[in-house]
Order: structure tokens, then C-alpha cells, then sequence
């Protein structure tokens, strides 16, 4: 097989803690120096999330998200960079978009678009219809690309919606992640369906959460498609819980079964390309 | 076929108004009157929405809720009534669990229970994990029996985690929504893989939101499921929306199905058998 692998790192996310796993990254130069080392294992994008330097807590202030990239920039221009617009924290739309403002060196590639409302474990998380299409509207009128974040089967349909506004536009790059409770399980079915429903010129990755992250992970590996991996998803290296992963652990991980299907990982100029993102160390963006 | 249809007329619903159709039944004795003739033509259960007799808006408040019950009960006894209790507009647990309260014959037999958030086509439904935790406690104190929703595939997974929390047990009753617009499409894949992603001791029936209604409950009339139907969904009688349909209409239609497949309406007092619910106009509930 010869299409080239789309690495998705996600380093830190917005639930683990230091002290659930020492080996997270939340600080400005730990996220900096844990993306440089994942570069150099070789990574196509990375999908960040900043924390306030005191409380370790989420936070969506540009100016933390836009020391993070330009720190990352002065050794990896090029790499695609995406921040999170979650919502599962931040409810309102000037709160969520905060990191969209950043410019030039400090401009993200992408943001990520969740396209619907969904239960997490615990908690809700809102994306009402005005909000997608908002964050959407936002992102194409500044040329940054949305990372599709889809976590059932429906959710993906609401691109087409999207796409006849004219708020997006293809090529799409589509996160397909399983494993959470209240929504599309880790199984090939599941998989399977999201990945036969996906619009033409898409792209995609396949997530899982804690012990899912590898099987999805694996799977996408075998059937052509990208991964995303990192402890955002998972702190586990295995399903018994008995040694805690780091996220060099488990990028290595992935390259072992890059390199069994003899899968290349995708560069992230060659990801621009696709993308229709402009060279790194220019303007960033579409 | 010989399994018995089971049918579950929705007539009213929180959207559609007298402006939309003036078919649509509102008030108490327009509901009550409007259940009777459908019980004339032959239903198994009913699934309410009260609306509050001034505006017209929808209400969550148990007294209109239990005139209307009340007034079934009258000349329907055994009915099996289902009571909504939706987040579309009220947020709060106290609203949506006010018809919960309603004691002896105004007591219903089943609540609606949405397995998670989600988004309609303007507006999102909040059904936080608490949320939906807590309506199922406080109905199974009752022995109130959940009326599962489910929109998207993966909301199915949540019931094998509220069993697993003994907040829910068996049989259930499904109703599969399919249609919503960041949510399961009515398409025999998705239907398909819902339907098989069912719990053991499970009945269901389909609903299809618009058009997509008589698609979705004549799959499911052949393929020995049941159906959801009525104006609440649907409004029109054709696809090309020449002519607004009634309740009646819509059954009518139903019955014309379920006659070519030899399939039996099933009565309120099999349904009660299945469900374990207590004989009519006894204390209602399980």
C-alpha cells in the first residue's frame, strides 16, 4: 500500500492532569519541546490544546495558543497546525473563536469544527446548529481550515448541510472519532459506516478513546486511512492499565505498524498541498 | 407475518402549529378527541405533548398533562399513554419531570427519555448524562417505563450503561428517530445497523422526521418492527407537499400497510403484557 499516512498528533487535550499521567505536556514549552519530538519521529499535523500556566486548567486565550505556535514554528514552519474551538468547556462563540484571531506566524491552519451537540462521559458537550455554522463562517472568511470532528454516524451528514450554505468547502479533512459512550462505538461496523458516508474529497483519520485509540488506530493503518494518536485520547500504552504511556510511546507505536503495512508518514507539505494550505512560513491558512 | 404491529401515534408534538396545518390537534378536548378516533381506527400507544391553552406554546405542566390523560381514559382505559418529557425547551430536571408526578388514573405509563444531546435542524436538545440519569431514576422510582429515543446510532450504547447503573431494565421499547439532519439518516444502513445494535429484549419501532416517515415506518411494517406516526413528525401527506395530511390520514395509511403484510395491529393490553405494565385503569405504570 502506498498512500502515505496522515500522523494527527494530539499531545495534551483537555482532561488528563499531571497527576493522572506525569508524561502529559501542558505548559507552553512542554507542548513546544513534546511537538519538536514528535517532528522528529515523524508527524503530519498536530491538534492542540492550551492550558492557563497557573491552574493547568483548559483555556482559549489566543495569546497561549499563539505562543505555543510560534514556538513550534521556529523549528517545524511547515508542520499543519489546528487548535481546538471546543466547546465543552467555553460556551460562548467569542470564547471558542479567541485562538482564530492569532495572525501571520501565530496563524493556525486549522480549527476544529465538532458538528453537532453529543454527551461526553460526564459532561455535555454543546455545538448547537448556530454555533457550527458560525465557527465555520468564521474559519473560511479567514482561510483556516475546519478538522471535521465527527463522533456518530449522523454527525457527518451535516456537512452536506454546510457545504449547500457555502460555509465549507472541500477538500475535507474529517476526524472520525469511536469509543465514547453515548455515541459510535469502536467497531468495524461503526467505522466502517462513518468512513462509506464520508463526501467525496475527504480525508480522514480514525480516534479512539483509552483502549480504543490502538484498535482504531490500527485499523485506519490497514485500510488506507489516518490516525490520530496521542494521550489527549489515551494515557494507557496497554489495555491493562498497567503502564502509563508517553506520547513518544505511542507515536512510535504507530510508525511499527506504518512500517509493517509499509506506510510512509504523510508530510505536512505534502498534507498542505492536498489541503490547499499555503506554505509553511508564509501566510498560514488557505 | 404474524407478529403484531405495535403503533405509536404522536399527534401533536412541539412544532407543528394551527399556522402549519390546521389539522394539527392542540387543546385538551382536540387531543382527547383526536386519540379517540385513532384508538376508533386502532393504536397501541400514544406518545403526548401538552400545550398550554393560551398560547398554544408547548408546556411541561402536569395539569395540562393529566386533563389530557384523564380524558383518555375515560373511553380508553388501556391505552398505554406516554408522556414527553423533552429538553427541547425546558432545561431544567423540575420542568421536565412534572408530568412524572401525576398520581392514580392521570398517571402515565412511560416517559420519553433521549439517550443524549444532540442537535436538531435549528436548535440543540440538551439531555446532559445527569440529565438523562436522573429522569430514568426518578422513573423508575415510579415504575414509569422509559420510552428510549434514540437518534444516532451510537446513542443506542448509552442504555447498555444505565443498565449496567440498574437505572433502566428490561424488556425497553425503542423508538429509532431517523431523519434529523446531524443525525442517523433514514437509509436502510443506518436503520439497519440500529436496529442490530439493539439490547436483547428490545421492541421499536421507526420514526422518519418529514418524508422520510412513510419510508421509514413502511421498512419497518416489513421487516416486523413498529412504527412511529403522526403530525408531530410529519405534517404532509405527499412528498411534493401538495397536501397537508391528518392524524387520521396518516393512520389510515399505516393500516392499508400493515393489511398487505398481514400484520395485526397489537392492542394496549398485549403491549402491557410485553412491558410489564399493570392493567388499565388499575395504578398505571409497571
Amino acid at each position: 500500500m502506498s498512500e502515505q499516512l496522515i500522523i494527527n498528533f494530539t499531545p495534551t487535550g483537555m482532561i488528563p492532569t499531571k497527576e493522572m499521567t506525569p508524561h502529559v505536556p501542558v505548559r507552553v514549552n512542554e507542548i513546544v519541546d513534546e511537538v519538536r519530538e514528535a517532528c522528529n519521529i515523524g508527524i503530519t499535523m498536530v491538534h492542540l490544546h492550551a492550558r492557563d500556566p497557573i491552574s493547568e486548567e483548559p483555556t482559549y486565550l489566543r495569546e497561549i495558543y499563539g505562543e505555543i505556535i510560534g514556538g513550534i514554528r521556529e523549528y517545524a514552519p511547515d508542520l499543519v497546525i489546528c487548535v481546538s474551538l471546543s466547546g465543552r468547556n467555553f460556551k460562548e462563540l467569542s470564547q471558542r473563536a479567541d485562538p482564530l484571531l492569532l495572525e501571520g506566524n501565530m496563524k493556525p491552519d486549522m480549527g476544529s469544527l465538532t458538528l453537532s451537540s453529543l454527551n461526553f462521559n460526564r459532561t455535555a458537550s454543546m455545538n448547537s446548529p448556530s454555533m457550527v455554522q458560525d465557527l465555520a463562517r468564521l474559519m473560511k472568511e479567514k482561510g483556516i481550515v475546519p478538522e471535521l470532528e465527527a463522533f456518530d454516524v449522523g454527525m457527518i451528514n451535516y456537512v452536506r448541510y454546510l457545504e449547500k450554505k457555502k460555509l465549507i468547502d472541500p477538500p475535507y479533512y474529517f476526524n472520525l472519532l469511536l469509543g465514547n459512550i453515548a455515541c459510535a462505538q469502536a467497531n468495524l461496523l461503526h467505522a466502517g459506516l462513518m468512513i462509506n458516508d464520508l463526501p467525496g474529497q475527504s480525508f480522514w483519520s480514525l480516534a479512539g478513546i483509552g483502549e480504543d485509540q490502538l484498535k482504531m488506530n490500527a485499523v485506519a493503518i490497514a485500510m488506507g486511512g489516518g490516525v490520530r494518536v496521542g494521550l489527549e485520547d489515551n494515557i494507557w500504552f496497554d489495555t491493562d492499565r498497567t503502564r502509563l504511556a508517553s506520547n513518544t510511546d505511542l507515536l512510535e507505536r504507530i510508525h511499527a505498524l506504518a512500517s509493517a503495512h509499509l506506510r510512509e508518514v504523510m508530510p505536512p507539505s505534502r498534507f498542505r498541498d492536498l489541503l490547499n494550505l499555503k506554505k509553511g512560513n508564509g501566510q498560514y491558512g488557505r
